[in-house]
């Protein structure tokens, strides 16, 4: 690994750097009067909002800094993830640009993106938590999915170019992270994982269940190997800014040619996450999320495949029909996957990380835990959004 | 695409250039009076063999051109498949340079390749047309396709690594080649297929039947996605060199990360045409050949699998069951495709295509179009290569 190489040219922007590349590239008008915070979470990035005082106007600069903050400045991390963050916002703007923060400008060696403010909206995952239901949400992400992943596979893309692409977007550093926190680190006894002690047991059925373990490998072999689309690679509710009329798709440093279902199922996790953390009686607009981002997905990707395939198979009988039920299988394995690690491994959620009292969150990452484990285990008799209700239920009772 | 594209450096090599090439690199030994022979068939590439008059010794240089002679010079073809061969067998050497010729000097610029001559040996393919058994064949190809695709694979390869060799191996247009030609072309009433006009109507059967489509669709979806291991691509027993004792596998011009299953298969199908050519009495030894390469597949492919497995999962009951099960299913599906390409498709084999008499020719071609429509239908039922004797006996009771 090479990830903690800077290149010769790179060093961290202050704020006074930022106002200065700003002005330099001229990106507001001349002698405008201009203000900047740093406003990251400053784990991988530095976000540096730079404003004209007088118009209001503003824009981001985003620079990726050589380590991950989060565990000190020893976890090195690819400064390489800013240039797949600017081209896949490119190639996604060529497909859905209204979903996709503008990009402005970007510089390599920096390891900058410059691009549209979104901080009139807000992360979805904040408003959905606070009960801001996001009524366009999964009407927008749908669409996203089903453009963005079509339009970038053998199905919609010139096939010769789209391996020029996979190239690329060839993804070492950031792709391990996944393998490892997703995919492996939870189902074994690693030291990356964080859990609350009252769930000791439960963890020990997922790292003692076989049929999981077994069933989990094939779902990181499909990551490692499925080079079906380019995958924004880390699509949760905290990689989207949305209100009520408009969605954002952001951050897509993790992005590479992987299976279309992993970006579906990383979305249902978060869905279900949030349904988990909501009572009852204000569950079923989330479901209803859930159902209407899968349907919007078949509608579009079937509206895409019929207009714009170029793959000459795909007028043959059930083609379709063929890829649509493997997409929701794995999408389904892949959701049990992101619920398992979101509750037990380095990342969490805040939709189960904020529940009150302590008994009621501890009681539902048990559920979440169980609910995990089914998807993967019965992905292949899951075969409609309408069933995770079941599931969910079924599980709370088994659970409980 | 930018195959014709020559780079500046590029000349084709003469006789003469070649010797002095081989004089300058200081490849025989001093003063060493040297000749030199074309003895390519001419139609991708040039190969001088460079010999030493005095004690025998002799090398190969072997020269990509920038067209396919087969139609003339306007099929341009990219002189980056002479980088991918050369580095393809430095790979495979690693792993089993007991199999693979030699290679002394390359020149990406020239795309040149320098390698141990093998005109000791016969084209393998040539071999068993001539009822030469070559009872090592299965043992060696077993072992070569075993450590070449598990060793390059996310299972025993370094995951991280892994992916820059993918990066290092896209090869868009030799796998364009493929996907045309054999997952493609045949299905359709395409004018690059090339059969005998006694086989319209069973021509015209594969072009409506539906369900071998579909099924045909999935597979070329495998090898268009599926970057499961540094596969060669092109593994038909007219790219093996053999005699009684020696194998080496030649030309991975192809070579790219596609689904392990697609050289197990190609073995598979173009051993089946020799069975097909041959009279009942001399088929056993390639049946035996057919099941040889699968057992010392099995056997090699999980022995390095318990010794040297990187993944961690690899140690999950039932998964190397599984991943050897999946193996053997595309397999059996691409081997399907072989069949049926190179009997109606743009490039034969001598196998089918010397049969005597004519009639005889064109029955055993019928049997090989249901033989291979069956294998791609139904692998999912064919578990052993043992199965492939029964389908093949079934299959000519239908078409007789």
């Amino acid at each position: 690994m090479c990830a903690n190489k800077k290149s010769s040219a790179y060093e961290p922007l202050n704020e006074n750097g930022a106002i200065a590349l700003a002005k330099k590239l001229q990106l507001f008008e001349e002698n405008s009067q201009l203000t900047c915070n740093e406003i990251g979470d400053g784990n991988l990035n530095l976000v540096f909002k730079v404003k004209n005082i007088e118009s209001g106007e503003s824009i981001i600069i985003k620079q990726a800094l050589p380590y991950a903050k989060v565990v000190g400045e020893s976890w090195p991390l690819t400064l390489d993830r800013s240039r797949i963050e600017t081209n896949a916002l490119l190639k996604q703007a060529e497909f859905v640009p209204q979903y996709v923060p503008r990009v402005f400008y970007s510089d390599e060696a920096l390891a900058i993106t410059i691009m549209e403010d979104l901080s009139h909206l807000q992360i979805a995952r904040a408003a959905l938590i606070e009960g801001n239901d996001l009524p366009l949400l999964s009407q927008h992400i749908g669409e996203f999915l089903a453009k963005t992943l079509f339009y970038t596979s053998d199905y919609g893309l010139n096939q010769h170019y789209k391996k020029t692409l996979v190239k690329q977007f060839i993804n070492p550093d950031l792709c391990k992270i996944t393998e490892d926190l997703v995919f492996t680190d939870p189902f074994f006894n690693h030291n990356t994982n964080d859990y609350e002690q009252e769930l000791q047991q439960d963890v020990e059925k997922i790292w003692e269940d076989q049929t999981l373990k077994l069933e989990t490998a094939k779902l990181k072999q499909l990551f490692l190997t499925k080079a079906e689309a380019l995958v924004h690679g880390d699509l949760h509710t905290g990689s989207i800014f949305a209100d009520e009329n408009e969605t954002k798709v952001i951050d897509p440093e993790f992005a590479y040619f992987g299976p279309i279902g992993f970006d579906v199922g990383q979305v249902f996790a978060n869905l279900l996450f949030n349904v988990l953390a909501r009572n009852p009686e204000h569950q079923g607009v989330i479901y209803n999320h859930i159902e209407t981002t899968w349907d919007v997905f078949v509608t579009e990707f079937s509206n895409a495949w019929n207009k714009d395939a170029l793959e000459i198979f795909a007028k043959v009988d059930g083609y379709l029909e063929h890829v649509l039920t493997e997409i929701f299988e794995e999408a389904v394995g892949f959701a049990g996957c992101e619920i398992i690690r979101r509750t037990i491994g380095l990342a969490h959620v805040a939709d189960l990380d904020t529940i009150e009292p302590f008994e009621r969150r501890i009681a539902t990452k048990q559920v979440a835990l169980s609910l995990g484990s089914e998807l993967i285990k019965n992905r292949k008799s899951i075969t409609s959004p309408q069933q995770f209700k079941e599931y969910v239920k079924q599980t709370a009772v088994s659970v409980n």
